[in-house]
């Protein structure tokens, strides 16, 4: 395993010039092609500059893009103490002896993966130390509601562009961090444990909108059978999966331990099926377009806001607000004028 | 007192056309002069179109402008429970006394003022019915948090043109509305009762954030020497307000209640004394200027936001989206596109 240092200063050809925020100017196609050709350092790199919002990120963003677009993306959400990180330790290890590059996303901080976001260390999986196809990087949560970092988008396609067949993102599932996986990933899975039903029912109408695979981990315990009754119950309730045509999202059973995966190859052979579906329904496509429509939005969106406080700052913004006051314009027109500048 | 209407249909001298909602036009400087000579039919008619964002937003936010910038706007803000409701009509009551006209918007889906706006129905306030000097509008809260409707700021707008020379606007405490309550009031009075010490610790970096003037009704309650103590120690920690030569918030007494207002003249004063005293400061005209001004960039957002969803219908952001996902673009050069067509 390499686990993707942060913020590794990495020596680039480029001269050494300070930038916008006194970075050095960034060799850009350079790191990508040492990022494909799996240099974890670049990997790293790139990340950082994607997550620091560098002056570089546009130039970053343009040279992944042909790139982009072959990773399998899978999520993977469920309440604290449900088994995600062994779930996803289990995952990695049977991607890897099926020889697929894998990359991690931890978004989650109660994760040992991701603590290092919080933590300012970074907590090796040490079932992966040594492998080379597999890079670990944890994502500074958005707050303590456990939102994905806006950067999350962009980190992923540079795994992509990387070369990572499966891109897992981890995140734990409170607030709308469920919804934020479900909306990036091809398949996402939920986790469930047995003795949870309350959380299940809370969490109703969140998991079933999400779920493309359940997973009912610690399924050795008492109480397993109940937790899938329970789903399954929920389920003949209705929700957008249970349309005919649709896909109904299966219930898998692991028992994911550092020393036992058991269920494991169920939960990839469901995995498999859905990837197929996607493809023969077009669903694949959709999410895929749907994704990126977010994603243009959202930078068009920042960007405008940006410009929006540069008028701030250029007190064109507080001349229109004195204008309000005076009475001598009403909002809407300011807003108007506002906008004409932009 | 003169409960407004909520959607009354005044007929007006304009001829009936379908609006763009299929809304017939209106006479908005017809309504704006009647408003203005106090005329409740026509105010409860601005309110509505402003509150439906009707294709006369536009026009009745023009007309308004001249006339806006004279009413003191007070917040009032609460855990549920501490008698907002009674210390409001208390308040009422008493600047009616000293012959001003006021005007109400209530924003707590807890109060039988706004309880009609998620009942469908409106309570009367008793007190004041008859009363030609009082405005009394309940508002849609945008949520069960209390979250304050974003027309607010333009009802408060219309109260302000047809001559109140005091808003009341009162909203329970919870979620963003006692911030939203102080970034909009010129004075913003926070209410607490005894017996509720841990709700004032769990509040307490907001209310010392946003409060001007500390009430402490029920005063006449054991525990209430307890309450006030507790304030003292909580500004002698610190906060905004402690800085030398900022405004000290004083802490007064209430026992507001349907026959008897003790302390509420106590709070009229103090409300004075902070009104002199963002006067002279110049603090007054910073708070009005800052509101006005997120009042243009919430617009100028929602207006941008509305011209992104046009293009979305129109395609673009679809097409843009599908050469993000080939790889023939990237996002950032993708939003590029987007926002070159606004």
């Amino acid at each position: 395993m390499t686990q993707v240092p942060a913020g590794t200063a990495v020596q680039t050809s480029a001269p050494a010039a300070p930038g916008r925020r006194g970075r050095r100017s960034v060799d850009v196609p350079t790191l990508v092609e040492r990022a494909r050709e799996g240099d974890p350092r670049s990997v790293a790199r790139l990340i950082s500059l994607v997550e620091d919002a560098s002056p570089a990120l546009r130039e970053v963003a343009a040279a992944l893009a042909p790139h982009t677009g072959s990773a399998q993306v899978l999520g993977l959400t469920g309440s604290p103490g449900v088994g995600k990180s062994t779930t996803t330790t289990a995952l990695v290890r049977a991607l890897r002896q099926a020889g697929k590059r894998v990359g991690v996303l931890a978004v989650d901080p109660s994760s040992p993966f991701s603590g290092g976001a919080l933590l300012g260390d970074r907590v090796r999986m040490q079932d992966h130390a040594g492998d080379g196809g597999v890079f670990i990087r944890s994502m500074a949560s958005r707050g303590h509601l456990g939102g994905l970092s806006w950067a999350t988008p962009q980190a992923l396609r540079v795994l992509d562009a990387a070369g990572c067949d499966v891109v897992l993102i981890e995140t734990v599932g409170v607030g709308q961090s469920e919804l934020e996986i479900a909306s990036l990933a091809d398949t996402t899975l939920v986790l469930v444990a047995p003795g949870m039903g309350d959380g299940i029912q809370a969490a109703k109408a969140g998991i079933l909108e999400v779920a493309d695979v359940f997973v009912v981990n610690k399924a050795d315990r008492d109480g397993a059978d109940q937790t899938v009754r329970d789903l399954r119950y929920m389920q003949s309730l209705g929700g957008r999966h249970d349309l005919t045509g649709r896909w109904r999202p299966p219930i898998c059973r692991t028992v994911a331990a550092r020393d036992t995966d058991n269920g494991i190859d169920d939960v990839l052979a469901k995995i498999e099926e859905h990837r197929l579906w996607l493809e023969s329904s077009g669903e694949g496509e959709r999410r895929r377009t749907a994704r990126a429509a977010r994603e243009i939005e959202a930078i068009a969106l920042a960007e405008l806001r940006t410009r929006i406080g540069d008028l701030r700052d250029g007190a064109a913004l507080d001349a229109l607000a004195a204008r309000v006051v005076a009475g001598e314009t009403d909002p809407y027109s300011a807003a108007d004028e506002l906008l004409a500048r932009l």
